[in-house]
């Protein structure tokens, strides 16, 4: 554990707005370190938009946050981007081939990039996602964009975190109705075709729209935006919904639900990190494992000292 | 809970090998209801052979998976097929588009189909799919095959559950670079390249070579096959690279060291299981949820009387 000493330091260089200390935060939250600075700046928080951008590999999700940062930038607004790379559950390292599209962006002090692995994190991806982002809100970004790639679980995860979650998908790749079907149509508040110019972008258009038409959605329609983020195309058109949706989202008291979701989701994933941590811990001492794992898994649930 | 006549019933009709009684207990087991009948049929299973495939959506896994239930059915060999289909967190509902591919094993008794949905699983999926193949394996089928998508956190848990993991990748789809970044080198025991015809093939084959090459692999070096599942073509070199992974994981007796792993990983889920259940519902009572999420996340494993 940090001292108490290391964490006032930070504290304070957090509040003098350093970069690096953001940085250090979010590495010690990476590193399941992160309890008493998130208790300490939890008060902080609660002012930044959160938008959630996920689409298959390829859509161009990097070019897309890009774009958005760009437009955000324009706006006079401090952006925060936390791009959870795809990464190998053996090295938990994070890949940066992609972030070069950010790389416009690294001089901007009033940009912050953070790439973290999806695997490996004390609490899972989702805790230490929604640590950072908490992390770069407290500290004054006005927007923290979530980016986040896959057809898996992850994505849910942060369209729990998120305000705002956009789903990208990309004209003539087959993927695009199989990730529709994924459960991603339940999480798109705003759904993007990027590659505008592609000749099968009509068609993805048109299957998009059907489906929206036959779901049962409640009170907001995922909008539909076409973008070429490569050129900028479509990109205000984009930024328009997310802040439709933000009204949306404030007029009708949505937000205040989702806050509170996204608290309890968060609450949920750092106390199923704790346990899963004293199962590690019990698995390993109990030397006799045999017989059933249902039976193995009660026995350590009983070393816990967990009531059933 | 079941009563033990109906579950003493079951096993009888599981006994007796009738298919409906393996349905009826994979049933139990996804929801949640499966430990009485895993205990009692533990020590039956440990015969067959699991086989777990992956890959991106579209590269052809269901047509594999027909392949290779042809191929097994040829060397006389009964075959369970687990198909892990993506769907959504929130209808719960397996999607059978792709089985249809599947269809002429449905009158063979010999092969038993069951699709499962990826999400909303007591104890997650990797805990659903295990009691399925572990009850596949008892019931007495050779080959339990195991077909899943998805770059997320899917299939490094079948690879963990599986004894030999296939990995298929398709020629001319970006993503396939993409998928091997993401964690999918360490898992593959045997790469696939299906679709062998399209002009594309040969690139990816070299791609893949070199990605090996560079990987620091263990005493297994994955095996490189290259099939056109919808004709048939390679799928008998397929199955001779899974017959001699096979081979080695007994000769090295790498098989035990995955049995063992195995075994943990499915108690560590089911415990972890089990306890989400139990922060579930110290969150639905604790109505006083304020603060951060940390300090709200220990109160809760406080009430479950879990020692930190």
């Amino acid at each position: 554990m940090k001292g108490q000493a290391t964490i006032d330091a930070l504290l304070r260089d957090f509040d003098a707005s350093k970069p690096r200390a953001l940085a250090r935060a979010i590495s010690l939250s990476e590193s399941g370190l992160g309890a008493p600075l998130i208790s300490a700046l939890y008060a902080r928080a609660g002012r930044a938009t959160t938008i959630g951008l996920t689409g298959p590999p390829g859509v161009g999700k990097s070019t897309l946050s890009a774009a958005l940062v760009r437009k955000a930038r324009t706006l006079g607004k401090k952006v925060g981007v936390i791009s959870v790379d795809p990464s190998s559950p053996f090295t938990h390292g994070a890949l940066l081939g992609d972030r070069i599209r950010l790389t416009e962006h690294f001089t901007d002090a009033d940009v912050f990039i953070r790439s973290m692995a999806s695997r490996g994190h004390l609490g899972g991806l989702a805790g230490a996602t929604a640590d950072a982002a908490l992390l770069m809100d407290a500290f004054g970004f006005d927007v923290v964009l979530i980016e986040t790639v896959g057809a898996g679980q992850s994505e849910v995860e942060i369209a729990e975190l998120a305000q705002t979650t956009i789903v990208a998908l990309q004209p003539g790749s087959g993927d695009s109705v199989q990730v529709l079907k994924a459960g991603i149509m339940e999480i798109a508040d705003v759904f993007v075709v990027n590659k505008s110019d592609h000749p099968m972008a009509n068609q993805l258009r048109r299957e998009i729209r059907s489906m929206i038409e036959i779901a049962a959605y409640g009170a907001w329609v995922p909008e539909l935006v076409a973008t070429q983020a490569l050129t900028g195309d479509g990109i205000d058109e984009l930024w328009a919904a997310i802040e439709r949706h933000a009204v949306y989202l404030n007029e009708s008291g949505e937000i205040e639900r989702r806050r509170r979701e996204a608290f309890a989701h968060q609450v949920r994933h750092i106390a199923a990190g704790r346990i899963g941590d004293l199962v590690e811990r019990a698995l390993d001492a109990d030397a006799s494992i045999d017989g059933d794992p249902y039976a193995a898994a009660a026995r350590v649930l009983r070393s816990l000292g967990i009531r059933e």
